[in-house]
């Protein structure tokens, strides 16, 4: 860290600071320039509260200069991690798709969904059996009976089950159903939550907070990957600002700040980061063409009828358009959508353009 | 709800929006203007998504009318919830203090902050045994340990324990030791933890998120009373927005919208809402000003060894002072810090006014 | 617009709302539901202030029914707007690319950009005269002389004038050089600006203020289009979000809402809107894979000389391989970058892919 | 600046960026880190554009040192600037009220509210002749005439006039009627407008954006302060957050954060920094209790009438008790509102205590 001293600071108040980077276990450089000092504390400060020198008499501010996380960092790690997913790769060069319902619903709600999806070439199914709901009087998932469906659902598709997991003690029921566990974006700093995913040998999606910053999200992968588990995905999903013609704002900048950051995989969720399915298209565009390496979508045969996210949700036809637009979109940068494992036959033919209902 | 039809929106389309209102249990009733029809879905509708009809053909917008929150509504319960804290009242019109630091650390810095704020006149003692931090290799707190340590602190000079607790199972060991359970801005929308603090019999102190809306901070609340817990005690503790100056952005507009809307107790935290010592005592004082029923303090005799939030913790004789200003501001506006029930002796003679190091 | 009684409201209060609502020449529309009555004020009340309704007894909120915006509105208006820019259109099928520096500098830099961009396929030059500087101490632009040199640059090289104005009584001079005006982020509601640009006879880039709404920036259109203007391009340069790893927040979520909501050409500047170099080339074919018309994107041949903006600015070499890249997206999605109408020979063989260092 | 390298920065590159920074004429400073290289740039570099730096090879980020303002910084100018306004001191001890309508619109109103705000009080008159309004069919102000009125209403009470000015060419005429230049949020950073205030006789009350950093609000400042004008007055209004239960925060840090950086006075406007009349009296006392040096705030006798800004505009008895309660807060803390020099008789007796409806 670097530690400004304010313009008025003294020679006594500046021998003070640099003892106390010593005390650290830090080395300490002065700089003099012509109207402040600033002293260098060198080494690995990374544990140390900066809080501490920040209050220091004659201390104007601090500085970090070393980024706070290390597992995640791509200084730390440079090649792309790359992992498998029952049948496809994550974070290479091939674009991964998952897709579902926001909630688990019915088998047959369900069933209808994997299918539709599978056929239109989605490599996971997404599906919430526990949701973390604004309202205590909304529907609240099925719980440990949307686990089972969602295992069912795999059984009959072949495609491995990304869901939920809501609290530390749930980590083992849910690691036993859900090839991926999904942290939220309202736990992406319940650190218990991260520290029970990091002890589990399930790959973690981790959704960004709706107000995290970029180096927040890096920190959270970090809790999982230094708790020992290596295959964290992150997600982007939009952020919180002022601005309310969507629910929230994608922050298509993350993309590609976090692969210059990180090795690790990122992909986008347009549903949420836009809120309204006529957005959903489009984003999913522009995320692959900025260097995401997949998408989360969600998908249901009947959005004016689903529990819960209906306004965002596509229908399983216009879910199929955008797996055509996104394969178009890749191939002009050089990827392709990875071919689907668990696919029988190739998709419909394509609808024509944008229409102004689903 | 409302529901804004589109301009260019069909008879049938209306007709078809109206059929599905009735199908949920809600009386339509419709305006017609002349840009646009508006479709009013009668009844309560709090436990309706509304997306379900955001998607349908036609619809340009839904506007909800109703407050989604019910329990913690003044319109539900006008007058104010005041409840007994070991010898005080909150929420009535004395200002409660609860004071401590950051983290609980040892037994020799926690009994002489603890004895230090009781002279000083707080009411509550605050300590982390267990905290949320950004870095996972950081100082995670003491755990257990530190709870017992708490115990031990009250045992000594009689105030009692508000402490932090971050995941649903830990809930019953933090009730066993604390008089108050604090749920972090980090926390606020974990809805697992608030389920689980709603079914314990422990006040709650509940932190608003650092990008929650006061609607969803009502939200949460919403969730511990409906689970049965009528005892929440509402924190400001700051939002993230853009500016930079301070670690937080005091949303002191926050504390006359919650009085306005709810029947809590609102309290303010002044350390997080700015993060530096030095801004702590000017908006103590204005959250007293504002209308605000106690404050949450971060004291420290030594802050720069502190092992979190060194930069925002006060000296034990800055809080004397503190104390003294938020008194003569509350005796202002009517009301008055609330006398110590646990206080031996009066607090030492105050220092007179702002100098520029604690 | 849409009045929410308060739950408490008397019969008397919703009278005297009733006959407010008729006083200013609109037609109230009652509508009783179990827990609120709303009032229903039917006509075009886009003149009226809504906070006279909001103050009435008895009043809870005042909701907008109507968009504020009316020229500018796809409703009024639902084919796209698309206008000729010297050989090109906008607005249209083709994707516009508009280039050059932040500053005028001097004849030599000025010249060796337009000869550039222009060999790149970029359709119109940008570049400042008049720079609004955060500081007053910084290079504040060479004023009319930088007109000049725009002009002779427009000689030589036959690319139609991109430049900013900054006052209202500059609208003329700047009007008699420029082909395009253009209004910065800063000056988005700077009204008495947008009305003489409204008056003026040359087409106007509107960006988008920092921390403007899309429906700010639609506002803002409407003055330029209330006083006479028809051509007006609208312009995303990033929003000011809590974010601080890049300078702004691209909303990418803009292009689609944009689209949807107005007619106008919307281009995204991601020079400014991410503020590093190295995130222009993703967020550029994001743009375009998102549905924009254009693009404008600050060029400099020695980014680590430039007067202001040097951190953000492309070298010639990766504006060429931006160029391509954006093709093949607008390709991919059924579009294309409109031939250059000044361009004598192609363009030199593009790199291979990302490097580190421009 | 300090310029920190990447950890994988050459020799070359290292030694690349102190020739740079010894090219404009400052000074390096070398400091080897066990991570990272730093390079610290000694000298005055508030002029130099430190994204040179940002994009030589090896670079990571540039870190400001130095505050890039000087006349309007504490540093520079130690002790609170205090000026006479009419009477009163404004900067000083004592608070200084200014009070009266959005905008001017009759004789009538305006005489109303001048008589009633100075029998309350206050020490100057607001009212705007020049509205800055979002949409170009609302209410644009009476213009000149409204000037008449402001000049008028000064003969008839004795009050100074704050108005707004909106472009740089109206600063003459606006100077020519009012005390006190108003700089509205919108053009803080119309920086034209800044100049031409900077270069006339006139006190300058500077609101600050909607959007601005504390920062840039003191770099608006240092425009108006070194193009000769050294009598400006801070205003915080508001910041544009997430929130949208009021119509702005109030960033009441802000007004310790300002001043402890900077000497210039600085007020408040729970106006606009609220947006709703009943939040009105609980922020002005907030502001006090912070320290600001006064406060401007909307009067209107009829606000359901009031052409712009009624739903926030106090009625002319709850202004009375504002000024009681401001002045009850501002004696808790030392200070007094200060005597008004123009007021013949004491204001009316208080009402008692919060009412629902003004």
């Amino acid at each position: 860290m670097m530690i400004i001293m304010r313009a008025d600071a003294t020679q006594e108040q500046i021998s003070q600071v640099v003892a106390r980077v010593e005390a650290v276990g830090l080395r300490a450089h002065l700089s003099r320039g012509q109207e402040r000092t600033l002293i260098g504390a060198i080494g690995d400060d990374r544990t140390i509260d900066k809080g501490h020198f920040a209050v220091l008499p004659g201390v104007d501010r601090v500085v970090p200069i070393l980024r706070p996380y290390k597992l995640a960092s791509r200084e730390f790690s440079p090649e792309n991690t790359v992992f498998p997913l029952d049948g496809v790769s994550i974070g290479g060069n091939e674009i991964v798709l998952i897709a579902g319902p926001c909630s688990v619903e019915s088998r047959a709600q369900l069933m209808e969904i994997a299918h539709a999806v599978r056929e239109a070439g989605a490599h996971a199914l997404r599906g919430g059996a526990y949701k973390p709901r604004t309202s205590p009087y909304a529907f609240q998932g099925l719980g440990e009976e949307g686990l089972e469906l969602l295992a069912e659902a795999r059984e009959e598709t072949g495609l491995p089950i990304v869901t939920e997991v809501m609290a530390p003690e749930m980590v083992p029921l849910v690691a036993k159903y859900a090839d991926v566990l999904q942290i939220g974006a309202r736990n992406m700093q319940n650190f218990a939550l991260l520290h029970a995913a990091g002890e589990s040998q399930r790959p973690v999606l981790l959704k960004r907070g709706m107000s995290a910053t970029i180096e927040e999200l890096l920190m959270a992968a970090e809790y999982i990957l230094s708790h020992g588990n290596r295959r964290v995905i992150l997600c982007e999903r939009g952020i919180r600002t002022f601005e309310n013609a969507t629910r929230n704002t994608t922050d298509i900048n993350a993309i590609p700040v976090v692969k210059s950051l990180s090795h690790l995989p990122v992909i986008l969720d347009p549903s949420h980061s836009t809120g309204k399915w006529e957005y959903v298209l489009p984003i999913a565009r522009a995320a692959i063409a900025a260097g995401a390496d997949g998408l989360i979508v969600e998908v249901h045969p009947h959005p004016e009828e689903a529990l819960s996210d209906g306004g965002q949700s596509l229908k399983p036809e216009r879910f199929v358009e955008m797996v055509e637009q996104v394969r178009r979109i890749a191939q002009a940068i050089g990827r392709d959508v990875a071919p689907s494992p668990h696919r029988e036959r190739l998709a419909s033919p394509l609808g024509a353009g944008r229409r102004d209902e689903q």
